[in-house]
């Protein structure tokens, strides 16, 4: 029987400077809507799932165009607010090249998501029949309204019984609203079953500081027994364009360890770990261990190849990777 | 010998919808700095004055290119500040076609500029040798920083002498800082040689409703004396390609009429007034009256020819417009 | 209470000239989905209407595509289908300027579309609950599957209470499948509650042929009595930029005469009679006769200054070009 | 049967400002490649006539993609030599827009074309059954060589029988190498059976200053017996995109008159007197006199919604204007 | 003494998604024109070859484009024919990257192309002094009526003494209108002196199934004793930008290997197995074996540069890089 | 105290074809204005030095637009000089790709540059304050006027006490105006401080011919004592997107060696000679002479990821590629 997902999450619009130019050098920008759990939710809705994200969004024809894009990757708007408060959140990258990083300056502050109200929400409606709640660190650490929300929905889903991911990416140029992450995040991760989580991610929101990730994995579980699953990809960059990717899951007293790819000529690697993050939840509830983490890492590896944030690869498309049959052929 | 103008006031980031899509056909947006007194001081810089513009930016990427782009058009930039609070202003605009109107979605609180702070500058240094200040009523417009700023460098100004302009400008969607413009707007209104204003400005930011331009203009030369000349344009819309545009000034008693222009295939009228603005001072300081309000529409005309906020024609090119000659030859 | 609104009919991918290049200057085709009945229930969607589109498409990744179009335009695709046989249909178009026309290469045949199957549709849930269904002339024009196709669904509308409108649309360069349009049309018109159609259709489809609109229709009206409503949009082309147009519609004895548009700097008229008739669907569902065929019209408009297919236009920017307000203006 | 007609003359670069870009807004330059007598040869391909271009061009690949240009236009250029010496001619141009007008920078010094050898080319296979030799007044104004090859192409022509065009087209801006044109152009013109010349290039070339352009007709036939037709046009320029087109012929000592064409929304008027005289090459060859003129008028003002230097119309687009059907209609 | 060759095939309109976008993120196609045989043709003509394409078009402004397009590439169109059945064959074409393939979706049949008629064409004429025919197997794999033109074109080649070479090419999606390979193929090749083979081609083509190109060849051979060299590259597909490309020619006994060329950074590798064939075919006719076999491979590596369907390299880039000198160097 | 550096030299105009296409399919140019010293003016900027650029340009808009450029690249243009005489010089570039070589034709001869008169110059002005001038050997061989423009400006600034660089960039194709290398650059390179040079610089203009960099060094010092360093970069091409790059500086009999960079993904190579000797003026004046040359070579590697002639890299990403540290990352 086919899946129902729930996301939430902010959804931000990404301007990007064209070709490889630097903010100086450009008189347009590329613009994308994306956003961690939202990439997430299109991503699955690629692969067949029917997904639900739920955010708010300024009450404008930009916030209007959110909507048409999310239909037209099929992802269910329904449960999707207006506010007249505040403004949709933005971000601006520049696209780097060899040896020149990317940057990105960030314009978030004041979003309407961050104003959210969380009883503007039907949550009986929205997780009747669904089968995953799947959120991120970003929720908690943009305001006291946002930790609201991601708590309620994390305590909703598990009342009724639906299974929870988090992504728990740490972001310390967030969480100036007052609260720290310790003060929060361990409650929340405490509720997940799923997590994606890196060293830096252990420490700043568990406060476990391990050397690698087993040891902390390891000390995660034996802290919250809830958690089944941890997992994180482990990139090194050669350059902008050239990097190698891989990825870890601990799982069970586990540890999975995946194939490693070679990137080279890289598209566009924003949401790449979000659609790792699909690729695991896809895989988990579709395979085993070990194929869930291969299916995983490959869709991530096919995210480099495709414009915008979220990943446009069907279940066909990523088991092909993961088969290692037809790469770089013409299908014809 | 060779004149001086400061400007001061903020500077947005334009962020256009390219050919003539909606907001939900456009995956990119065309990108211009502009800013209401910016853009007159750039108009005024190809004219051949030497111009300063004041502001703030905030300190990354995109607040230094602005720097880049008023250098690219010959204004200083001596005297601009950097600013780690608040972000760039933005506007959104979708350009409109035929029966359909251009929209804009404003996007500009929590600024760099609105957190402005007056003794930032060195006045003393702004103003040695200057001819001319000029502000607008969006300035006193956007907190309570800016209007004290706005206030500041009036009365520096007149301090020191320097000649001062105003357009009134009177925007329904700012001033929601605490302030109302008939507090704040007859004072600065008061120390301004040179105003520009429409029947709404009269009224929301004098207090004064009239019928009609003159018998606005004569009230309120009588109630400020310190105003020289009150100038406005008058335009048309028969769609959004297709304006009438003229203009009109009164000055020493007397109401001056200018020709009146068909505008068709209007390119971009974004700064069209802050062009008339620049064209009218040039005038005021090398011409006499009649021939200054003709040079100011003829330069507002020229601007609705040119992509971008700022008016990009040079004194022989207004002259030619205004003696009418050449009108769509091929110069070769 | 919402309305729901079924069209049926095939999606053909148009492939533009950029700028006004001829065929043999172009290097790249600008793609836009488009077919007369999808563009009616997009435009529709726009004012807030739930629409389902019912068609075939191929079984390939730009078939699915124009899913994703149909979704981010808000139709409703539950009941498209599928096929592994036959091909998407196209047409390429080579945009005119002044005095030179636009011109189309059709590239349609043995479509997916001219295949279909009508035992593949489940009426029975496609029409509960529907308050209309739109068809026109190019599906009966097409092929014998499609005849039949289009027979069915006006046959189960009629069957389940739900109201039928038609454009007649008669295109000289389909009927070559072997019946000729005055074997099939009068049945189809005879069930048709609303009809558009212009002297031409008149003579081609119901053999009726006479000098004027009115008295085609008072003809029309006595051999069909079914019909309510026919309607039709009169064009003067002045150039290919520059066209003059209006409506006519004879309805209850009566004919309504709309205002007249002088359509300058055109940006796209493909689609605009799809404009025409969504906005007059809507006017007769909404509002009274005279400012139906207003709002029609005016939708037809503002369709001409929108680039693809579907007018993109909502009630409110339709009813204020209805009632003449802000023309042109910049809407802040 | 066909006809054979041989152009000579140089051939230059346009680099043209993209939109309606200033110089310094423009970080690209549409390129085409044009020049008078190239233009008439391209237009009279376009009409089906075999048309042979003679000229010089650099040895290099800009050099040679002149000639896959003319090629892909389809006419011959069997007779082109290449040159080591000089350059490619360039022109710059900024597209005008409304009541600003468009600019051109020429940058046509020292060309290969400049430096040519008439010994290079083999006038008697170049002229063997050619019906018409079309040369302007650019080519001997360039310099000395080019001169004395116009002379030769010239009295070669008229020893094999061929019929000659010249468009006289003063340029002030040529004509530096030490003659005047009234020096050499009489002579030229004395040969020429028909010619395009309007008052500046009478009295500039000729020497015959009248007031209007009958009187100056009248007196060149008198002086010059050999001429058989004298054709210009009349363009009235309201701005850059909106001029009124006319044009006039003398002939077997009657005026005749043309129709005249509102030009609105001009795409590219370069060219367009180039239009107009293989329009009338055509006309004359195969229509009667008042025809033939309406014929290049036509012709011409097609050429106006065409971008680049040459009119890719062809004979049944022309003939449809001429007779006023189906303007701006859609063909299907 | 320079050398005349026919090509025989037909010529498809490719629509590729720009940049690296995936079909449902594209909103504008790039074309270019192309065909096996006539992509030779190009390849050819680049070298200084005279070349004649020979296929039939449909009769639109669409087919005329492909006119233009191999004029300005130096081949000869003088025995196209025109025809007002059928259409353009088209394919869509999905730019692939990295781990991500390419994709084709053909839309190719019904084309005018596919019902040509063999006595259009002047045989006599089209083989007057002509060195060599080329074919490929596409051509009989697509309607009985290419077919027949295809063993015709082979029979007349070699009734006047033309050499022959034929690119097996097999393409299982073709082959669909009721003839095998197996059936027609071996009495083609059998006529044919040189011919592109891999060991799928064997296979279905001659029924000759071996582990390696050279017993494959060899066997061949013995059966097909007319045959004189047999050619091959072989591509090892490291991801969509990443290949390693070397080539095998088997001629007189005798294996001879090229040298192995690392491609990175791949442009566009559609006709690079057609750049080869023609870089054999010249190779064949002006060096001895080894280089001719190197000369086809750097060209077909060469193709892999650039854009679109035909290699534009000319005989001293080819040889430079069979020389290996001043790769990648800036030439001034 | 921040430095003040004075260069020398003509700007051109570059003319690039976009994307990889090569010149025959190019319709349009991206622009960029470059020359070798303004480029090294500009990256100096980039780094916070005060930059003052002394060239002569054409009269035109496009030679204001020059002005506009490095105004908005923060050098000075006080000093830079108008003239009615000669053009701008241009060069047009084809962009390889893989294997497949960029291309560049010159066409800058007859420049406004190359008629520069020196007493046009306030040098006293110009070299006030000043501590470097950089001149290249590119002026000296342009043309009479410019050799002795070149050497005024060297004894003018060691009259003023101004450190003197030099990059003798031998081009085999300037030196046409009668002078020969040897005759002049001997004498100039030896009132130089700081040379770059490689073998064949060495070999053409001192006559010097040696197998290495460090023989030629030391022969070069004995010869002319006042130069401090001479420097070079060592670039191995794989192919036009694949270099090695690294550097050597001889000083103080010492032989420095840089790191080495693979660059792979090259983005625009033209400049990075500039950039490098930008860097090392930079190092000399504020490291020491390891970090120095580290510095001046991992400027140059950055400014092959840049598009457009001249380095936009700033101080921190510069010294962060020294460092090796997040080469590649994400920068948030």
């Amino acid at each position: 029987m086919n899946k129902k997902i729930v996301t939430i999450g902010e959804i931000l619009m990404r301007m990007t400077t064209p070709g490889h130019r630097r903010f100086s050098q450009s008189d347009y920008f590329n613009v994308h809507f994306g956003g961690a759990e939202a990439n997430v939710a299109i991503s699955l809705a690629q692969l067949g799932i029917e997904c639900y994200h739920i955010t708010v969004l300024p009450n404008h024809e930009i916030g209007k165009s959110v909507i048409d894009y999310l239909k037209s990757r099929h992802v269910r708007t329904d449960y999707i607010e207006f506010s007249d408060q505040g403004r949709i959140g933005l971000y601006f990258m520049e696209t780097g090249a060899m040896h020149r990083s990317s940057k990105i300056i960030y314009d978030r502050f004041h979003s309407s998501f961050s104003k959210i109200k969380s009883d503007f929400f039907n949550w009986e409606m929205i997780f009747k029949g669904a089968d995953w709640l799947h959120w991120t660190g970003i929720t908690p650490a943009i305001s006291e309204e946002t930790l609201l929300f991601c708590e309620i929905a994390i305590n909703k889903a598990k009342e009724y019984g639906v299974k929870v991911s988090g992504d728990i990416n740490y972001r310390r140029n967030l969480w100036n609203f007052g609260r720290k992450p310790l003060e929060v995040m361990p409650d929340l991760i405490s509720k997940t079953d799923v997590i994606i989580a890196g060293l830096t991610d252990f420490e700043n929101c568990l406060g476990i500081k391990e050397e690698d990730f087993e040891s902390a994995c390891k000390k995660t579980v034996r802290l919250y027994p809830n958690i089944e699953a941890i997992a994180t990809t482990n990139r090194i960059s050669h350059s902008t364009t050239h990097n190698v990717l891989s990825a870890l899951m601990y799982k069970d007293n586990k540890l999975y360890t995946s194939k490693e790819y070679e990137l080279k000529n890289i598209i566009d690697r924003i949401g790449s770990g979000d659609a790792f993050m699909a690729g695991l939840i896809y895989g988990l509830l579709h395979k085993e261990d070990q194929q869930a983490l291969e299916f995983g890492l490959a869709a991530s590896v096919l995210k480099h190849s495709i414009e915008g944030d979220a990943n446009l690869a069907d279940v066909r498309e990523i088991e092909m990777l993961v088969s290692g049959n037809n790469i770089g052929k013409l299908l014809r």
